[in-house]
């Protein structure tokens, strides 16, 4: 069995997310059925990650077994002929038959853009948050360096019934930064919880309110309670920039 | 009678471009149909010029004539709320009598977007050309050098059978950058003509081709022909960037 990484690019505003289910359309399901038209199969797909309606990625992995023999190059080839035009295989490549795209991940970095002036951007509907109260990006910066560490993030996360286990994360980058008019929250850690970045990004927001002053972010993860965070903001904003494995598990 | 100014910014994608037209939809209707919610009153636009369908505009002007006294802020904000989200008024401004958006214009600046990598990218779709063949940009450039200046842009003109004033335009930018896989033509002038920018950017991309060399540009303006000069390039990729007033008819 051939075991094969692919890299993928997808603006998610017309999906519900990457994992597959009945009565929406979703990006494994756009993805499933290329390769059924290029492989005449249906191989079983390991996305790095779940992702919410709306969220985009300018890198998301997915891995998969086959034992067709069609070489790398012409799969990507293939594949994206046969994929809308709003997802994008980028790379393909063959990786041991240990590797899974989601548990042998790492690490991920996501972006959260903010359009912060007052009136909207055309080119920006439904790929940033539009957020016209101007934005102190020093402040939200500060705030934002108390995510740095390993914390436990049970008041940055949904928890919506599933069996979960350790709720600490070691965040290794959170930083804001503003190009003109776009406020940009950038965040690595080696995992992440469920709705983690829309509540870490929807507390920066309260602190630009004044609701909460940026050293008062260790509080809330002593608390452990949702309700001491701010708000999750909405999906539109969110990219999965960046997926990390060891070099080491990408080769034989 | 006030005289008001709109600068505009516009995802064209879903549009016939900007000039309204029976069996299509045209950005000039849809600001039509906003400013007539909010003056009760539907006055005659007129728009810096006309763009292809397709194209887009980070800066388009609109006059128009009003007895309404609305303030120009709360026109702003009323009019884009009646806007759909790929089209939003960015100002609103007083003008002279005698300003016209169209007349009183002195020079434009257009912007060409080539996405130029083996893969096309979700999010520039409908947003730039993607071509995958590697574009050398100083060679292009090279090419782009030639278009500055006053010339007879016959060659580089669509003839639709409307009555053509002189067809000499004068450049003062054109230029051929890159930003990673991003190829940007930027050029200005005077003023333009039917398809121009998209048969400039054709023609550097038979540059690119090797169908030219650079130093060829001045046997197609001597030509006086548009079968000497390139394709005319895909709407998508191509931008109105800016459009120059004089200062001094900006003010009564």
């Amino acid at each position: 069995m051939r075991n094969l990484l692919l890299t993928l690019c997808f603006d998610g505003a017309a999906y519900h997310g990457w994992q597959i289910q009945p009565n929406a359309l979703t990006v494994q399901e756009v993805l499933q059925n290329a390769l059924y038209k290029v492989l005449q199969e249906t191989p079983s797909l390991k996305g790095c990650s779940r992702t919410d309606a709306g969220v985009h990625a300018r890198m998301f992995c997915v891995s998969f077994q086959t034992q067709r023999q069609i070489p790398c190059g012409r799969l990507l080839c293939a594949v994206n002929h046969f994929l809308p035009p709003d997802v994008a295989v980028t790379a393909c490549r063959e990786v041991p038959e240990a590797f899974h795209a989601r548990f042998s991940c790492k690490g991920k970095q996501y972006v959260y853009q903010i359009w912060n002036a007052p009136v909207r951007s055309p080119f920006l509907r439904n790929r940033a948050l539009h957020y016209w109260y101007p934005l102190d990006e020093a402040k939200l910066n500060a705030a934002a360096g108390y995510y740095v560490g390993a914390h436990d993030f049970t008041s940055f996360c949904t928890q919506d019934g599933r069996k979960m286990g350790s709720f600490v994360r070691t965040v290794t980058q959170a930083q804001v930064q503003r190009e003109g008019d776009l406020v940009t929250f950038t965040v690595a850690a080696d995992g992440f919880l469920y709705n983690m970045v829309r509540i870490l990004t929807g507390t920066l927001l309260y602190v630009a309110q004044g609701k909460l002053a940026p050293q008062e972010i260790p509080k809330i993860f002593a608390a452990r309670k949702r309700s001491f965070a701010g708000p999750t903001a909405p999906p539109q904003g969110l990219y999965l920039n960046r997926v990390d494995y060891e070099e080491a598990q990408l080769h034989a």
